[in-house]
C-alpha cells in the first residue's frame, strides 16, 4: 500500500483499470441518448429529461480527466500528450466523440477474432472508423441543421459527408459551414489520416514479412538459429571438459 | 474420411478449392450479362431473359456463402470476418461486385509475370483496381441513371467518377445522389485506400531492402551466415573428437 | 558474339543502353517543341513545320517500343508488364508523356547529390513529379482548350489543376471534361499515388532505421558481428590444432 | 583554428549552431507582426511601422541563406538540396513560412515529452502541421482578400481551407484564385503529403516492431544474442588453453 501511493504511474494505471468499463458504459448510454436527441428531436419535457441525462453522463468524463491529470507522474508531459482529451472534454458539442471510449469494447469483439497483432490493428481500425463516422455524423448534423445556408440537413447526408471526409475523397457536394461543424470535420480528417496510415502500415508489415520469408537463406538470423548454434558450442565445451577430466584421471 | 469430417477447417478448404473456379466462371458471365443490361438497356423479352439469367447466376454465390458459414470452424469469428461478403450477397444491387471473384483469374495472368511476392502484390492491385472501377461504374450507373437530379448518367461519366473516387481525388464534378449509389461509392473508397496502401507498402518494402543491401557489413546476419559459422564449429568439434579418440587409443 | 545473339536478355539490355540517351534527347526536343505548339499556338507554315518535327521525333519511340518487344526474352510477360509504354506510344495525344524519358537525365543531376538510396528516391520522385505536372498541364491544355464547356483554358490554370490532382486534393474548381483530358488525369492520379507512396516509404525506412539504431543492444545482429564471432572460433580451432600437433610429436 | 577554417563542413555547422536561436526568435516576432498586419489591418503610420519592422526581421534570413551557401562544402549540391529555402527567402509573400524556423523551438517542447524517436516524429509532425496551417492561412488571406472573385476572405475561412488542403480532402467550397495563393496552396499540399507520410511511417514502424516481438523465437537475432554466444566461445577457448598449459607442464 505504502509504495503504491508513492508510485504515481501505478496509481494512474489502477485508476484507468477501474474507470475503463464504467466509462465505456457511460459512453454507450450517452451515444444512445444523443442519437435519440439528434434523430428524434424530442420536444417539451422529454427534451429536458434527455438534456439532464446527457449532462449527468458527461460528468464522469470530466472527473476522469481531472483524476488522470492529478495522478499523472509527469503532469505537464501528460497534459501535452492528452490535448485531444481536453478538447473532447471541454467542448460539450464534441460530446458524441466521448463514445470513442467505446473502443474499449473492442476487447470483447476481439476475443472472437484471435489476437495476432495485425488482426488487432485491422479490427481496431475498422471499429474506430465506424464509431467515428457515426459520432461525427450525429455531431455535425446537430450543429449544422439550424445554420442558415447549411447543406448537411439529414442523417443520411451527414453519414455520406462523414464517409467522403474520413476517406479524404471530399467531393464537396456537402460540407460544414459553421465553426463547430468545421472542428468536427478537422477531427474526422485527422482520424481518416490515421486510419489510412494504419491500413497502409498493416499491408506494409505483411509484405515485408512475406518478402523475407521467400528466400529462406536470405532470412534474417532468428533467435532460434542462434540457440541451435549455442547448443552445438555447449556440446563442444562438454567434450573438451570430458577430455580434460579424462587426462587428469 | 472419418477425420476429415471431424476437421471443419479442412472441409471448408476443400469446399473453397472446389467452388473457386465455378464461381469465377459464374462471376465472369454475370459481369458480361450485367454489362449488357446496364449498357444496352434491352427491352421486352430480352430484358426478362437477362433478369432471369442474372438471378440464376446469383444463386451459386448465396449457396457458397451459406456453405462456407456452415463449414467454418469458428462460425461467429468467420461471420464477423466476412461481413463484406454478406453485404455483397444480400444486396442484389451490389451484384456487379460479385465479379471481384474474378480476382481468382489473376492466377493465370500471374504465371506470365513470375512470382516474386512484390510482383504479385502489384498485379493483384492493378487487376483489382481495374475490376473494381469497371464493376462500380456499372453499379453506380444502374442506380443513378433513373434518379432525379443525378449527374452520373452515361457510362463514360461513371468510369471517370470511379477513377476520381478510387484515387481519393474527388473533384466533386460528379457524385452519387442515391443511397445505393453512395454505398457503392463507400465500397469503392475503401478499395481505393487499400490500393494506395498496397502501392505504398510495396515501395516501402523495396526501399527497406535496397537500403540494407547498400552497406554489406551493416546487413542483418542471415541464415546463410549462421550456417557458415555452424559449419566451422562442427569442424572444430570433429577435431576435438579426433583428439579424444587419438588419446584413448 | 555467338552467345550474345542467343541470350535475349543481354541483347535487350544492350539495346536499352544504346537507346537511352538518344531517346532522352528526342524527348527533351519533343517537349520543347510541344511547349511552343501549345503555348505560342503558331499558325500557317510554322504550325506545319512544328507538326512535322513532332512526328519525326515521335518515330524513335515507336521504333524503340517495337525493338524492345522483339528483343524481350519473354515477349508476353514483357508486353503485360509494359502496357503503360504501349498507351504512351499509341496515343499521340499522350505525346508529352514521352518526356518522362527525361528521367534518364536525373542521372546527371544525381551525381551532384550523392548516391544514398533514399536520396536517389527523393530526387527521382521530385524530378518525376515536376516533369509529370508540366507534361500533363501541356497535354490537358491542348485537349481541353477547344472543348465547349471546358474550364481549363490557360496554362496557369492547367498547372494549378495538375498540382491539385497529383496531390489528390482535387478541389474541383477545375476539371477536364473531354475523354482525352480524363485519360491524362487518370495517368496523373496514378503518378500522384506512386509519388505519395514513395514519400511515405522513404520516411518509413528512415524511421525504422533510426528506431533500431536507438538501442544498440537491441540492434539486429549484422554481418560484422558474425565475422568477429567467426574470427574467435577460428582462433580456437587453431589452438586445438596446435594441441593435436603438440601431442602427435 | 587553422584546420577549422579549412574544413567547410564544420564552419557551416558552427554558423548553423550560432544562427539557430536568433533566427527562431526573429521568426516568432515576424509571425506575430505579420499576424497583426493581416488580422488587424492597421492603417497610416502603424502600417508603415509594421512594414518597416517586417523588412528588418526579414533581412537576417537573407543573410543566413547567403552565409550557408558560401560556407557549404559542396555549393552546387547544397543549392540543389535547399531550393525550398531559396523560394521562401526570395518570395517576400512566402514570409509567413519563415516561421517554420520555429520548428527549432520544438526542442524545448520535446524535453517535456521524452525522446523516443517515434515520439519525436509525432511531436515534430503535429507542431509543423499546426505552424504550417497557421502560416499558410495568414499568407493566403493576405494575397486572396483583395483579389476579385476570391472566396477566402476571412481568417476563419482561411484556417478551414488550410485544414481541408493539408489533409488532402479538398472539398472545393473554398480555393485560391490568385497565382500567389496557389503557390501557398502547393507548398501546403507538399507539407500535407509529408505529414500523412510521417504518420503512416510511424504506425508502420510500430506495427513491424510489435509483430516481430510477438513470437520471440522468430525475432531477429540481436547484438545481445551474439554477445552471449561470444562469451560461451571465449569460455571454451579458456578451457582449451588451460588444457594446453596443463599438458605442457
Amino acid at each position: 500500500m505504502a509504495d503504491e501511493t508513492t508510485d504515481p504511474a501505478s496509481r494512474q494505471q489502477r485508476w484507468e483499470g477501474l474507470a475503463e468499463w464504467p466509462l465505456a458504459a457511460c459512453a454507450a448510454i450517452f451515444l444512445a441518448l444523443f442519437s435519440v436527441k439528434v434523430l428524434a428531436q424530442p420536444q417539451g419535457l422529454n427534451q429536458h429529461i434527455i438534456h439532464g441525462l446527457l449532462f449527468v453522463l458527461y460528468l464522469p468524463f470530466l472527473v476522469d480527466y481531472v483524476a488522470r491529470l492529478v495522478l499523472a507522474e509527469h503532469r505537464t508531459r501528460w497534459f501535452v500528450r492528452h490535448l485531444l482529451d481536453l478538447i473532447v472534454v471541454v467542448l460539450p458539442l464534441m460530446g458524441p466523440l466521448l463514445l470513442l471510449r467505446l473502443v474499449a469494447l473492442v476487447g470483447a469483439l476481439q476475443r472472437a477474432i484471435g489476437d495476432a497483432i495485425r488482426g488487432r490493428v485491422v479490427v481496431y481500425t475498422a471499429f474506430s472508423a465506424v464509431l467515428l463516422v457515426y459520432a461525427a455524423s450525429l455531431a455535425v448534423l446537430q450543429v449544422e441543421r439550424p445554420a442558415p445556408g447549411a447543406n448537411i440537413t439529414s442523417f443520411g447526408d451527414a453519414i455520406w459527408w462523414s464517409v467522403t471526409t474520413i476517406t479524404t475523397v471530399g467531393y464537396g457536394d456537402l460540407y460544414p459551414v459553421t465553426v463547430l461543424g468545421r472542428i468536427v470535420a478537422a477531427l474526422l480528417m485527422i482520424g481518416g489520416i490515421s486510419m489510412v496510415g494504419a491500413i497502409t502500415a498493416t499491408i506494409a508489415s505483411w509484405i515485408v514479412q512475406r518478402v523475407s520469408a521467400e528466400d529462406s537463406a536470405q532470412q534474417a538470423a532468428t533467435v532460434a538459429h542462434i540457440e541451435s548454434l549455442q547448443a552445438e558450442v555447449s556440446r563442444l565445451a562438454d567434450l573438451v571438459a570430458a577430455q580434460t577430466e579424462g587426462r587428469s584421471r
